[in-house]
């Protein structure tokens, strides 16, 4: 959408310094932004693409703004102000309300006469889509399930049954919430399936990644906060509770009943075993593996970074050696004293 | 549905300490039941909730029967007791016989009139569909596949063709089972993709979970035992055979042609390299991948746990000494000698 | 399809020994194979395999061919030969032209006569498919997507949006192309989204695995090179460069902004971190993770392989003594000088 400097400045009240009737619609990079779209700078590492940049305005700190070639909105924190900005510019698609003549609705769920369902999508009974949703193409909402105003469902995306959706949530294509968690017992007989039976429970302004699982609860419900951010393909297990404004990168795996606090940062390939607790502001770096429950804020870490192989391979050999080096240093001490 | 603890306990051959005339007709915590739920305890962890439940009855081992404020079913396993009494008082949704208006089902495919093909389900040619099976809405089952009697294929679960499905058997949502092995062979001008002309057999009483994929065999069949229960997000290439009851947590992934014996289990992101054999009873621990064939039962690990990030940076440093170590060691030992 | 040895050999120039009139119509292994299947033998490893085969024809290397009972295909590649007459063999399914009853077609969307739309299909506003394209069952192709002639989309595969396929691609089922890049901005008041508007451009005969994810970029396109092979649940985030046929192995995770080269290898559960570079005819091995920019070609690695879980646990303990072994080595030296 087409927006004047001067009224994105005002409206996220940000000193512009510039003409204000240039128009943005749309969004570019510092490299790549054309005469039409906004762009920002909010790491030192790309202040050397600022004097060349072409973009219509750059969103900025004021520390840069002297060597700003265009226009330039001024913010204590430019990728804030860019993500607000860039949500004016560049809105989420608008859909027209209905249901589409190829999807199926149940007789005893309730749609929002403001909703979309779109091409082939599936909404099964005594579900309940709200003000404003969109159920994307191909998308399953299983029995029971309430999404709140203003949330989509992308296509292809599953909510097997009790699922409950918050508002202005996003569920991307192919994730599932409330499939059935891991429960098994061992019998000389082989596994018997342990019922499921539990939901799922999501706050408002969460985004759930493309390919992700979310479990429903054995029994209870497994709960992800306001707020929380999962990438794609992560993995949530039953019952675990995931605090407010936590954010999991991509293939994260937390085992069941894990209780995470709020704004927790997960890596990608990061995980968590199963039944710990983890305190807010925890950090995991990447394809680090939590084992003990975490009490004291912070980094936690457990990646040997790859090396050239040949030099990796004697890491490996050296900390098989590692035993027998203990008892060397050991038998050292001994003589020397 | 509602059951009295006399019928329970009189249909799983348990004890009952209390009156046999108390119905229940969910499922719950020791924490969290109420007067109508089932509980059970069956790990001393949970021992100090018992005093306080308020379930109808708790299932527990008879050591614990005393401590128990409420009925008591008294069994020897708890657990496996529970996972039985559980799916009677919680059983699996039940469906009405027949193919959704929505749905497609091919001239060439058959469906047992005793199964339920949901809305925009789609049958392929020469499909075939047995008694009270169960193909949830979006699900795909593609040419030439047999799904036994009393599957359930969930929302969005993709069969790809030739594969055979066992009788009881679980296919959760967004589950792929059948997608092309990666087969590549390397050319001066680039991959030429060898074509993938297996298929899968999946015995009796298996689990697969929500976005698990299970590739073809190249040649010959990849082969899932009976009772086998994959968890979510797992990956099994092609040609790979896993013995029966073995059990794979979240994330788990299997290269090519691996051959897996009984009663394996394999922890979350946990896997195993190409073309090894493993052994029954052998169990692998979290993110540890298995790159020997293993002979022996037992348990196999790889995980360095996370840490604190700044102790962790030591370790990482400390192994990138120990070359050095090892000489200095060396040295020492020379001069004193 | 049934074709003839005499017809095989010479249409890929290879030398045949043996009767040109022997048909074959199905691939098998050396062990397997009937005497109407076609085998191969690229590997050493399965050399005493040969004398006992059944198969119609063995495609070898001219070292081998005296060994071999039957029919011999002599090649200097044998299974990139192999590859090539596999696929006349077993070709992949043809499907009659047409968009099917069930399937949905935006009016503004282009469907070329020759491509085949199967059963509840979606193809949304302005996509386009090309000439003898194949849009399996369940599949969604996004507003803006283009599709080249002769590509294929299985089953319940989504192309979000203003994603571009080149000519040839396979996108097996349930995966996931041009869903949002993890992109958001920490404010005190939580996560604010970060747009993401970009595409993602894919090049010619490339393979995307079933359950994989690849973002869209936030500004400017994700790229997938010519030839490149992803298998099944890889993970590629926003704005990621792959070159010309590289391959990436199952359950491989690639941060936003990596450029990787050219003819590079991912193994399995192998990953790299965010904003790097990784240069042509990089080799990472399995579960390694890439946390530097990488500038010259080879192997390198990460991983501890898996042992019996006493020893490893001994690893751990070693690793976590060892700060204190190297103050030990330390004060021994002291001593000794």
């Amino acid at each position: 959408m087409a927006i004047s400097l001067g009224e994105l400045a005002e409206r996220f009240d940000c000193e512009l310094i510039g003409d204000p009737a240039v128009q943005v619609e749309r969004l570019g990079s510092l490299v790549d932004a054309g005469p039409d779209a906004l762009s920002f700078l909010s790491s030192d590492a790309f202040k050397q693409q600022l004097p060349s940049t072409k973009a219509a305005a750059v969103i900025l700190k004021a520390e840069n703004a002297a060597d700003c070639p265009v226009a330039a909105i001024v913010s204590d924190d430019p990728y804030a102000s860019y993500a607000r900005m860039a949500a004016v510019v560049c809105p989420p698609p608008a859909y027209e309300p209905g249901v589409h003549a190829t999807a199926f609705v149940a007789a005893t769920a309730k749609v929002a006469e403001s909703a979309h369902v779109a091409a082939n999508a599936v909404v099964e009974e005594h579900a309940e889509i709200g003000d404003n949703v969109y159920i994307g193409p191909g998308a399953v909402i299983g029995p029971r399930c309430r999404i709140s105003r203003d949330s989509r469902v992308l296509a292809n995306a599953t909510l097997v049954r009790d699922v409950e959706v918050g508002e202005r949530c996003i569920l991307h294509p192919a994730s599932v919430t409330g499939s059935d968690g891991f429960g098994n017992a061992m019998t000389p007989d082989g596994w018997i399936k342990v019922p499921q039976v539990g939901g799922v429970r999501i706050g408002n302004d969460v985004e759930i990644g493309a390919g992700t699982t979310i479990d429903c609860g054995t029994v209870g419900d497994t709960e992800i906060g306001n707020g929380v951010r999962l990438d794609n393909q992560v993995h949530i297990a039953h019952n675990v509770k995931i605090g407010d404004h936590t954010a999991m990168a991509a293939c994260v795996g937390i085992s069941g009943s894990v209780k995470i606090g709020k704004r927790c940062m997960f890596a990608g390939m990061s995980g968590a075993a199963g039944h710990l607790e983890i305190c807010d502001d925890v950090v995991v770096l990447g394809k680090g593996v939590i084992t003990k429950s975490i009490r004291k804020p912070g980094a936690y870490a457990g990646l040997f970074p790859a090396e050239e192989a040949r030099k990796w391979n004697r890491r490996v050999a050296s900390l098989r050696r590692l035993d027998k080096l203990q008892s060397r240093v050991s038998e050292l001490e001994k003589k020397d004293s």
